[in-house]
C-alpha cells in the first residue's frame, strides 16, 4: 500500500432520507465512472427546507480512490 | 432570485432520535416564527451521554430564509 | 458543577449501520473502562467505501467525563 | 465608546453587479429596520453560475449595531 | 432537555476592566430583553488601545438561551 | 433537485481587471468543456504585484456543476 | 531538551472567578496523578449562565508533560 | 528563485472605493519603503457603515516581498 | 480614517499575573518604539506550569497601528 | 501570465522513505497524466504506523496546473 | 475492522535531526507502553532555534491504537 | 522568562534541498539582522514543480523572538 497514490475528488450527494443516504448517493454516483474507490471524508453537511422540513440533505464529501 | 436578501440564524436542535431529527427538530422551531426558511447548515454536532449511550443528540445548525 | 474538573478522550467508533450508531459504539467502549462520561463532540466522519457502498463509518469523537 | 454592547447579525447580500454591490444590499435591507449600524465582516463569498457567467453573487456578511 | 431547542445570539461587549468583565455586560445587556440565557462561548477577544495601554476589551461572544 | 449528484471542482482565475473579473475567468474557462455550471465559492483571493500596484489577482474558486 | 517527548492531555477546568482561575484548576487536577507538568494551551473559553451573569466559567485547555 | 528568502507582512488599506481599491492602498503605502513587492494574500474584508451605506472598506492582507 | 493605512504586527507578551495583563505587558513594549497604536487581537493563550501551578501566561496578539 | 486559468488537483503520496518523498510520488504520477504542473500545497501529513515505527508517510497534496 | 474502535492520543516529539524524526520518536515513546499503534497525523511542526540554526524540532502529532 | 515580549515575524524559506532545508534558510535569512532567535512555527508548506519534480521547497514559517 505504501507506493500507491490515490486521488482526492470532491462531490455534493443529495439524499430525501437522510444525511448518510447522501453520502452513500454521491459514492454511487463516483463508482459510475470511478474504480478502486477507497475512503470517503464528510466536509459539510447543509440541505434544503421545503415547508418548514428537512426538503433533502446536500453532503460535501472527499471521495479517495487509488490510481492504477 | 438576485435580488433578495437572506439571514441566517443559529439555533441548537435536540433530538433523543437521531442527529438528523436534532437538525428537523430546530428548523421546526424555527418554522413556528419565521416565514420562507430556505435552506440550513450543520455548525457543530455534539450531545450528553446518560448512562455510556447517547441520552440526546445537539446539533447546532444555521438556518437561512428570505426577508420580505 | 461549578468546581468540576473534566478531561476529554478522542475516540474513533466504527460501525457499518449508520454514523449515529459509530457515536454510540466509540461512547460505549469508553464506558467499559471510564466512569461520569457527559458528552460528546464530533470531530470528524469518514469511512471506508466497499463495493461503491459504504463499507463502515469512522466516527471520531471527543467524549468529556468528569474527574473525581 | 467602552460601555457599549453590540449585536452581531448574519445576512446574505445578492448582487448581479459585483461582490462589493452585494455587501451594499445586505445593509440596505438591514438598515430598513435596524439603527445604528456600524461594521460588516465577509464570512463567505460565493454566487450562482447562469450560462457560463455569474449570475449572482451572494455575500454572507455579519453585521454589527450598537444596542440602546 | 432532550427536546429544548436554544437560539443562539452573538453581541460584543465593552468593558475597561477586564476580557470576562466584558464577556459580563454582553450578558446582562442580553438579559435585558431575552429569558432563559443559557451558557456563553467566547468568539473573538480584542480592544481599543489608548496611550499604550489597554483602553477597552471587546469581547465577541456567542450566548445560547431556550426557546419557549 | 433532491436526487442529484454534483462535482466540485478547483479553479484558480486570473485577471488584471478586478478579483470579480478573475472569478469570471474561471467559470468561462470551466464552461469550454464541462455543462450545467451550478455555483461557485471563493476559496482565496491572491495576487501578484508589479510596481507597487496589483499586476492580477488570482481568485481560486470551487465550481460546482450536475453531473448526469 | 531535544530527545524529550510529551504526552498533551485536554481537561476543561471550571471557576465562578475568573477565566484564569478556571485554567488554574485544571492544572491543579492534572498535577494530583501526573508529573512534569510544562506548559498549558487555552481551546476554548465558555461558561453557563445563572440569573443573567457567568455562573461559572468553564475553559478548555491541552496540558502538556513530559513522559519519563 | 529557489534560494530566495521573502519576508511576509501584514497591512489593513481602507477605501471609500471598493476592496479591490483597499487593497492597491495597502500595497501603495507598503511600497513606499520597501522593495521588490512581490504578492499579496487577503486575510480579512471588513469595513465601517455609515448612513446605511459602507463608509469605507478595510481590507487586511498580507504582502510579500523579497529580502536582499 | 478612510484613507489610512494600518500595520499589524505579532507580539507574545508574558504576565506571572494574569492573560489580561500579558497583553498589556505586549502593548506597552510596542509602544516604546511604535506610535498610533489602534487594536489588539488576541490570537492564543498559553503558558508555563510551574509547580502545578501558572508559572506566567503567554499571549500572542496582533497589534494593529496606524502609519504616517 | 495573467490570463492564465489553473486546475488544481488533490492526490495523497505515500512513501516508506519521508514525507517529503510521498509529495514527490504525487507529483510524479499527476505528470504521468497532466501538462504544465506548476506548483503544490501541502494539506495533510499523515501515514500507518508498523510495529512503532513509521510504515509510510501519507501527504496529501494540492497541485496545480494551467489550463491550456 | 467496522467493529474496532480506535483512541487517539496527542504527543509532541522532539529531534536534532529532521522533522520526520521527531515524529519517530513519539510513535517509538508510545510504542513502549501501548499496543496496536495503527496511524499518525501531524498537528504542528515547531521547534527551538540555537545560534540562528534548528536547534531541535518539536512535531505534535495525534497517533490512533485500537482497544481491545 | 515571565517578564519578556516576544516578537514574531513571518517568513518564507525556500531550498531545492528539502522542506527542512527551507526552514534552515529562513532562519539564517533572520539571525542576519535579527538577535534572540527563540523558535519557529510552520505555518504553510508548498512550492514549484519542475518538469514534474519539485523544483524547491518554500516553507511558510513565524519565527520568534525576544526584544530587548
Amino acid at each position: 500500500m505504501s507506493d500507491h497514490v490515490y486521488k482526492v475528488i470532491e462531490l455534493v450527494g443529495s439524499s430525501t432520507q437522510s444525511s448518510d443516504d447522501a453520502i452513500e448517493q454521491a459514492i454511487a454516483k463516483a463508482g459510475q465512472s470511478l474504480h478502486h474507490l477507497d475512503w470517503f471524508e464528510v466536509v459539510e453537511t447543509r440541505g434544503h427546507i421545503v415547508g418548514n422540513k428537512i426538503g433533502h440533505y446536500q453532503v460535501k464529501v472527499k471521495i479517495g480512490f487509488r490510481l492504477d
